[in-house]
């Protein structure tokens, strides 16, 4: 913990009031030199952002460092006031969430494919011909009936989409510091899972036990006859933001792995239905209850890791026409800003600082005329670190005691 | 001492130069809906100020941390080159420290109302009807005259202004970690002062004694006939600035307060009178004896207190008019900034970042066209952490080496 966490627990003065924190994923981008050189925000005709940028405080943020590009776990812990560096949440325990599992201290999750393998156990296709998920759902009752423990560590299966799958190990003493067993291309066998540390030889061979048993039971259901496994990890330690902030938290969230995410910082979460007017309705049905809700907004990442500059454009323009709904309420303080940048040029997460705005009766306001990359290079905010965020959102909502006499 | 301690101590380099730091206190603030959207420092005319910007780096510093709100304590430590969460002065300490007392390493001071209370010792009025200075005068002598000490603890009482003082204790093994007796509402006896460690025992022992040996003094003095005690502090250790930096300092202030937390970092002291003119006229006489003079100008903090925006403004303007007198002797460094935002819209210091200018025949300049909040938003200084204005100031002033070959 270190001297920012520190003091704003030590500042936090409880009131009603409300934050909302509204995050369209992947929001920064970079200029388009075939959409006239602008980016998605610039690009889009965005009149309900514009009008708020001109009332809010602006600035950019950096989700990790300067130059680093996050992933979508590093770069809502940073929004949610966590210093990415400090805690990490693996890939597995992430899935594992994502689907409403039970988690317990000391679990371990892997994040799991269904796989096409040869008679010799090669692989010949990573994602079993991306088999249906009813399919998934019947291939993992059929592992859970038949492997519910090994060597007395429970597992628990649970089916995602398509040919994905989570399981995860509970027992005494495991350790999630293990290596793949996902080859990560095709031709080749599913590899041992092999452990990092001392600690994790019990835990890899559980694993690989687990692995031959399941391919003995599901070895003759082509072509899902074989799984692969990454992303070993165990439960966080991350103290809620409830106990550190005194908020009563939300998130709102169509995707899992959003929703997997804001439990570990203790929130309640509530589905957010596909459409941005849908999510916001959701906010209005329960802004009542809570005093930060966290809305998230899928496609803007997804167009952008598609590289579809005009898709990311039309959500930023949906967004903007539904944001009416959320301003009717009037939240105390909100702010709209993304995890990361997913430039739609380098289809993929990228480390250009995000755009932020933040609006309350507290804010200021610079002399933006949208809610852009440049006009946030002018803002207020200036440049700073994501997991500073919740200091300006706190001190909006009139949260922060004053510092010294 | 974090690395930038370290190195700018290390980079040091003595010269003749002098650096004036202007500081205007609570200057930072925003826009204001009656006040055509503007800030003080936009709607105030300022021609040398804004003469000055076009020549001057730009940018905006952050007292202690993005979204806190700093008292005057961190405000001026940061602006002095000292991390604010490194060193801590209590309030007792920073009072009398104001009051010009003489203070030794192991003192512990606390800041004083005189009160009313009723019969039974009940609070009725914290402040005892404001009661003239002339009176606080006499009722300390009165205090003075009649305990000198307690159980061997020696005990120096010093009045301030109206209801308020200052009692220092001096001894042995005095600790300050101790709870306030001010119960901060009327209807309620004085609290018990409790100790917070088990080194503040004895402490509050004393301190209990004393309230009970002053409350006997003075019982019949109505209106003042009670006494409430908070911000138990001992002397911080600070390293001066002339230890560390090399520099031969002054501060012109006219409110205790800003004299004493100057002293602690080792600062002469001279009354600045009460205008800006006044202030510079005792920076023409004095300025060939020091190379850092700190000059300070209260009442921008203290019309933004009073949520009088164009009290502020004229403060802002009578600054500016007297500009010329600094600027007569041709101050090596000139930075002229603020130690927080003081909003007149939120009666109160703030966390909105605080605009400076640096002015030096190497600071090089930007493209302002005023000393503003917006134009210092777009500065070559960009945002930064208020303790490293130090460097700035320093490296202006042609005190810091090279880092490296």
């Amino acid at each position: 913990m270190d001297n920012n966490d520190k003091l704003v627990e030590k500042l936090i003065q409880r009131n009603n009031a409300n934050i909302v924190l509204l995050v369209m994923d992947g929001l920064g981008d970079i200029p388009n030199k075939d959409f006239g050189r602008k980016t998605p925000l610039e690009y889009a005709i965005t009149p309900n952002l514009d009008k708020l940028a001109k009332e809010s405080a602006l600035g950019r943020h950096i989700p990790v460092l300067p130059g680093i590009t996050p992933g979508s776990g590093p770069g809502h812990l940073g929004l949610f006031g966590y210093d990415p560096l400090e805690y990490e949440i693996g890939r597995g325990m992430l899935e594992a969430a994502g689907m409403d599992m039970d988690i317990k201290d000391g679990d371990v999750a892997a994040r799991c494919n269904f796989a096409s393998a040869d008679e010799n156990g090669v692989i010949t296709d990573r994602r079993a011909g991306r088999i249906p998920t009813e399919k998934c759902v019947e291939i993992c009752e059929i592992l859970s009936n038949n492997i519910k423990t090994v060597d007395g560590v429970e597992v628990i299966i649970r089916p995602g989409m398509q040919h994905r799958f989570v399981v995860m190990f509970r027992g005494e003493n495991l350790c999630d510091k293990l290596t793949d067993s996902d080859p990560l291309m095709e031709g080749k066998e599913p590899l041992d899972v092999e452990p990092l540390t001392e600690n994790a030889n019990f835990t890899a061979e559980i694993v690989n036990k687990f692995f031959r048993e399941a391919r003995k039971v599901i070895k003759d259901l082509k072509p899902a006859n074989s799984l692969l496994m990454r992303g070993f990890s165990a439960k966080p330690r991350i103290p809620s933001m409830c106990d550190r902030f005194g908020l009563n938290t939300v998130c709102i969230a169509h995707y899992p792995m959003y929703r997997g995410l804001s439990k570990f910082v203790g929130m309640n979460v509530l589905d957010a239905g596909n459409t941005p007017e849908d999510a916001f309705n959701v906010y209005t049905d329960n802004c009542s209850k809570y005093d930060f809700l966290f809305i998230h907004i899928k496609y803007t990442d997804s167009f952008g890791e598609d590289g579809n500059f005009q898709g990311k454009v039309k959500t930023i323009e949906a967004v903007d026409k539904a944001l009416p709904i959320l301003l009717e309420k009037k939240p105390n303080v909100l702010c709209i800003t993304g995890d990361h940048s997913t430039p739609a040029a380098m289809k993929g997460h990228s480390w250009h600082p995000v755009p932020v705005m933040i609006h309350s009766d507290f804010c200021g306001f610079d002399d933006a005329s949208r809610f852009t990359e440049n006009d946030c290079n002018k803002g207020s905010l200036g440049m700073f670190q994501s997991k500073y965020l919740i200091n300006y959102l706190l001190a909006n909502a009139m949260k922060l005691s004053k510092f010294g006499a």
